[in-house]
């Protein structure tokens, strides 16, 4: 089974860093399989970040080893870590950025989800940069682990890796509940942190109607619910509740960016 | 002979869903060479992606597999294709992004372009979402045809793929031929449809000239046959007359975006 | 030993034009491991390009090939050329976009330096357009290179290749050196030419001072040395002293361009 290593960064994609981090790869991995998710996170944004890895880790194979660097607190008291789930193996900086991915393997069953802090300086170069640890630690260690290293060996058990203070949607009665804008993608999608879930515990979607600003939007189950250029709610790929304009961008046309609050009703409560 | 999956893509790289296709891609066919062409097609631009795919294909060995997803109508009646061509195979959305190179097929001969419907979902996901067939129909689709599956295990013949509307330039006159810039790229250069088989019906280059607006410009072999920051004619590395400013942009200094209208004349019929 | 080749463009990433090299890499070195680098070079910025592939090829393995293009004078007089040092092997226009990694190995050992002028058409495409020999020489060498074929084949030496003309520091007495800014990154930090080298000949950090404009800055070991916002120089990955800002951008917030002057000072002088 081939080692695949992805990488998912804060360095942008003009610069040498992702290449140096990759040039480390290879020289201590000679056979990964190096796969770009992105190196445009938003610089520092690390819930966008961990929203990203845990989108993206559900579709590798399980061997897959994650590099995950955004890591504003370089240098600083934070700990580099590692942690294994049933879905993969994670590298980066602990301060959130491999937090929901953790917690959901930790919320099913807190035996599958492991993590180290990394305290072994073999495992790193031999000289480490006080302003990046993406090359010098990290990324040597995401190498050694796709290569066969085991998790313990990097460094001693992490008991509580720090957790994101991603929002949590709160309930106003059993017919009514508040969310917020997490993320606004590339095409201007609107993705919330109410999920599939939560809207099949309020009522069928033909019953709800969702409050944005001034906006009352209907639940589609297709962009293809509205015309061109109108906006919508529907479930996007990731189970969240987005809202979206169809063929145009709905961050753009209503004006929003993440913390944005909304709220879904039930029609019945109008 | 290791598979090459190549992906054309308007999803940008900022956020999870580039990411999701290639992990589904891996999954599926673990020796895949992942080839990433471009994911910033800007959103919806459907011309742009077949355009790019035609001239990149052409430079790839003949097994690979194109990866092509920019589908603004995803969750609509739109069918989703794949075909095969003497320069390789291609899945996408049948709107016309696939368009150019089953239609150059096409044109040589017939017996050469295969389209099909996919039909058959035992080469999905299992769960099909509405808004991100890319990850849930086309990747499994790509990653089983360069894993070895055939074309015809898809589903049933496609025998008129929606085609593109590019406009097509004019004879005006045996000595005018008009036509327009069909593409801006990074660097400014504008790319027309008309072609050198074109010109070389016109008449030799020094004889031509180029309007475009208020300006007339000679078609040159090089940027280096103007001085820097001149703005010239020349036929690009696709075959296809450009407008160009060497060093700099043509697009920014001659204000030119896709559908600008230019003729070519022989100077004689001045 | 699997052969892997780079790619350093100044290409963008919405056209065909880095999947054309690509394509032709893979045509022509099936199991080469390609790795983008960076495909946004500022157009026509050598400067940039020849940093980024100095930082970057001190990290990959010694028997990577490095695709370097950035072409401005392609058509022209130019040299294609290609070079081998102890770090790597490097493919690009004799422009200087290659000139610090063979200086560096020169300055080193003239012996360990080896360019060729790019001279032999049977290790180019059959065809070769005037706009784009990044696809029709440059990537098929490269390919060549990194399947064996030894660097003396592809032409006769280059004895004296293009030097760029980065500006060097100057001593202002034995307790003040000057230099300038050479690049600014993604995250706005502002690296300079005055390396660690030059700084330990200043004196140790603490006696220090920098001098950028109106801004008096401290020398620090890590952005954490100061508060959020703050700005303050450090010497960064790459060995160089830069200006950054914690958690922010130094040349936004300074105002700050490549050829910025700056000073560095002990601080007994003052």
């Amino acid at each position: 089974m081939r080692p695949i290593i992805t990488l998912t960064t804060d360095f942008g994609t003009r610069d040498s860093y992702v290449g140096e981090m990759k040039g480390v790869l290879l020289s201590l991995c000679p056979d990964a399989h190096l796969v770009d998710i992105t190196n445009e996170i938003a610089p520092q944004d690390i819930q966008a970040a961990a929203l990203v890895v845990h989108s993206m880790a559900a579709a590798f194979p399980p061997h897959t080893v994650h590099l995950v660097v955004v890591d504003p607190g370089v240098g600083s008291a934070r700990h580099p870590m590692a942690c294994a789930t049933p879905q993969g193996r994670f590298v980066g900086p602990d301060n959130g950025v491999l937090s929901l991915v953790w917690q959901q393997a930790h919320d099913q069953n807190p035996a599958d989800a492991h993590a180290v802090v990394l305290a072994e300086p073999r495992f790193w170069r031999p000289t480490i940069s006080t302003t990046f640890h993406g090359r010098d630690i990290f990324a040597p260690v995401a190498a050694h682990l796709a290569a066969g290293t085991s998790l313990d060996e990097l460094g001693p058990p992490l008991a509580a890796p720090v957790l994101l203070p991603l929002p949590a949607p709160t309930w106003e009665g059993p017919a009514r509940l508040c969310g917020e804008v997490v993320m606004v993608d590339h095409f201007g999608n609107c993705i919330s942190n109410i999920t599939e879930a939560h809207l099949t515990r309020l009522g069928p979607a033909p019953a709800l109607v969702v409050l944005a600003g001034e906006h009352r939007l209907a639940l589609h189950h297709t962009y293809a619910g509205v015309a061109p250029g109108e906006p919508l709610a529907l479930v996007g790929s990731s189970g969240r509740m987005e809202l979206s304009v169809r063929n145009g961008s709905a961050g753009h046309a209503l004006h929003i960016a993440p913390g944005f609050p909304l709220c879904v009703e039930r029609r019945s409560a109008e």
